[in-house]
């Protein structure tokens, strides 16, 4: 084939790898393209229209590097773990110092710590990019958290910033840290993307087998709130879904689904992380929790035939305000734990991130985009009591005001039957951190008295024990 | 100093290892002991009364392997990690093939995998015992899960009879399986306390904070619980530290204690592997993470001054026996949250737990023993829909009778403003369980809707994608 040259490279054209190729094209840069099926490139291509002139099949990853003048920059965006590791180690010797490697999928931040070591030692750049936004986002404008040295950023800002989405025209894309730090908040972005889904398929089935509303009576509900202090794209995007039919049948789309959650596990591993830096992240533990039960149909089936129905019909009206209320702050506290696991996570790596930046790059481009990140980024701006976004100026009034309202949503939904874990989770926390004296002064007595492990004292300083066993 | 002929090793007399060893002692067997601070060995003779006689100091490791006659039995009751590591390596060449080396600690159960297979290989014998029960358990019986071959198993077997816990002559103590298995029984036994005692600690408040009653009214109704379904230790516990007085002050003990929990890390662990081997665990998580809030005092101060209270005064009672139903049920499905987790190891460290066997060892001597273990180690021995705990005949009219008080705990504390996450937890696990149409239909339905991820048909096989973006 001809060789001509090309300014950027990307290695896999899955769903996300074509829509940042073409994106790229869309933006005037010409795209060497290489897959390990080369077929998929060939799709690819026939399908881009226009942008097809700026895209270059390449037949090795040897003719990828060869298209593109040094310093090259080269995105990979394959599947995280081994791919990335083989596919550096088979480009390696084709390249030369200065060039860039990218990676643009879900990897292990722990792994982009290793390989940006490893390769700007090297003399190679290195960058581990979050992208999110899904393949529309990736296509249109992603927003895009990168983790990477200062320098190896500056030499790539230009092309990221012309690719990314853009809020009020600032583009959605920062350097956010060394190495796994832009990983590392992309794996937060999503499991705070797990609890707002699961916080709205919750209330949905408030309304749903609460109020025994049709799918199609629900989705405006969704638009009505997407015009309020809900407005965000997964707001959008539910009552998108709920107001679909299905072409075969004419049934609602969403009944017609099986209720099983996938999950590929960026949720999950938000919490792992976060458990392990003792970090309480309850409302996307519900969530993944939720998923995990999700899957468990046949179970669910049987369960449902023998244990016993909750009264449902003797409830009074869930009011659709609660409703609203209840997402509200739920979405609230959601961020808050999210941005709790940023600032443990800044903190154990030295990262120094910069949290209104990453409310401000999430506003455009990402799947939990919101009008409420905007606040968020002013509250990071702004003074905050113990650091924390709920004891802010902005958030007290917002929770004063909605915070009674997801207080009936739970205290329904408990006697109705209807599961709310991640709104339960929400309420939990948020009445555990503004309970001045909590409850685990027994459990602190509790641990002295079968394991002898001491307390403290209210009234007097050191470490006490109980008088249990003389009583 | 003189050599005598002991029968068993104790390296370690921390507040476990010397309430173990006395507990060797008393059931008639000479004990050689050793520890990196040889002035605790001497606190430990010299407060051990007619026992001192069964003890014997020893200076060294090496004086410790002289005094003992091989095949020997040495039992490190050590700190987790390192220094597990380290005696192994100091006690190896001093030994000979045929040897026993128990961890009698909390150690991880993959660094027991690995000792394990390197000391067995070694010609050694190697045992990872899980030992349950505090001090007191260690001192007059304890629950023991233990790890390892078969062939290490029945050497030891009679001595580890002699001193576990016996429930109805029954002893506590059982071969759960190779290596690790014991071990990570018991991660999962602290994991199933930590809620336990959440949940106590939750109702505590319930009725602390909702009904204003003082410590020593809350312990007569605990000592009375105390006699029904929820007989068990950590219930007796609650009653004996409510109904305490501080001889100091005269005040009721408890309050007088810092609610700041400590942890050790085992529930978070717990909460680890459920989540990386797929499982829901809400119930453990709910209870970790209330200890994370319960460690952030500062904080919750200053929330307490900000945000809105709940309207507390507004609300009815909350009856007894519903807190009591509300227990009962949480302790139920704690417990079959906890048998998931065990259900889950099993299959894929390929153990075949005996989940009958692990009910009835924790009966007597461990923390979490209760009368309901009796229950579920006969359900265990019946069929059971589904394999599941709650599906299984003993505890669906259990379940039945008790989750209608429940749901009234959940609700009346969501009114009014107390935090009971860990009861939260339970309910909407139950009610996800029994629900069997959830609303992941519209997860699935915006995952393919941002992510093209496809999902499943009610009415068709294979996958598919909705028609969204045509709509």
């Amino acid at each position: 084939m001809k060789m001509t040259q090309a300014h950027i490279g990307v290695i896999g054209v899955g769903t996300m790898g074509s829509a940042l190729a073409l994106n790229f094209a869309e933006k005037g840069q010409d795209v060497a393209l290489w897959n390990l099926e080369l077929s998929a490139v060939d799709r690819l291509i026939a399908s881009a229209g226009g942008l097809a002139a700026r895209l270059q099949r390449c037949e090795t990853l040897a003719d990828l590097v060869a298209a593109l003048p040094a310093p090259r920059a080269i995105v990979l965006m394959i599947p995280a773990g081994a791919p990335v590791d083989q596919t550096i180690a088979a480009l390696r010797p084709l390249l030369s110092a200065g060039d860039t490697i990218i990676d643009g999928g879900n990897s292990d931040f722990r792994d982009t710590m290793i390989r940006t070591t490893t390769l700007e030692k090297a003399g190679l750049s290195y960058l581990g990019i979050g992208v999110s936004g899904g393949a529309e986002g990736a296509r249109r404008g992603p927003s895009m958290m990168v983790g990477g040295t200062s320098s190896s950023y500056s030499r790539m800002a230009p092309i990221l910033e012309a690719i990314a989405a853009r809020y009020d025209g600032d583009p959605c894309v920062a350097h956010l840290g060394p190495d796994g730090a832009g990983h590392f908040v992309k794996t937060v972005h999503n499991g705070i993307e797990y609890a707002d889904m699961q916080m709205i398929a919750e209330v949905y089935g408030m309304m749903r087998d609460g109020e025994g509303l049709a799918a199609s009576d629900i989705a405006p509900v969704f638009r009505s709130w997407n015009r309020g202090p809900l407005e965000s794209y997964l707001i959008e995007v539910t009552a998108e879904v709920l107001g679909t039919k299905d072409p075969q049948t004419g049934d609602d789309m969403v009944d017609l689904i099986v209720d099983q959650a996938g999950q590929k596990g960026t949720g999950r591993w938000t919490v792992i992380e976060a458990l392990r830096m003792g970090q309480a992240v309850s409302i996307i533990e519900a969530a993944v929790g939720a998923r995990v039960m999700s899957a468990q149909k046949s179970t669910r089936k049987r369960a449902a035939r023998v244990l016993v129905p909750a009264g449902t019909d003797t409830m009074s009206p869930v009011a659709e305000h609660d409703l609203q209320s209840a997402l509200i702050v739920g979405r609230v506290l959601a961020y808050a734990q999210g941005f709790e696991i940023l600032a443990a996570g800044s903190k154990e790596f030295n990262w120094s991130l910069d949290f209104a930046r990453i409310a401000e790059i999430w506003r455009a481009g990402c799947i939990i985009r919101s009008a409420m990140l905007d606040d968020i980024a002013t509250a990071f701006r702004s003074p905050r009591p113990a650091g924390h976004l709920v004891l802010s100026d902005h958030f007290i009034p917002l929770l004063t005001t909605h915070i009674a309202g997801l207080r009936r949503v739970v205290s329904a939904a408990a006697l109705k039957g209807l599961p709310v874990p991640a709104l339960a989770a929400a309420l939990s926390w948020f009445d555990m951190i503004r309970q001045e004296r909590g409850t685990s002064d027994l459990i602190q007595a509790q641990r002295d008295y079968f394991g002898a492990h001491s307390f403290e004292r209210v009234d007097a300083d050191g470490s006490h024990h109980g008088p249990w066993h003389s009583g």
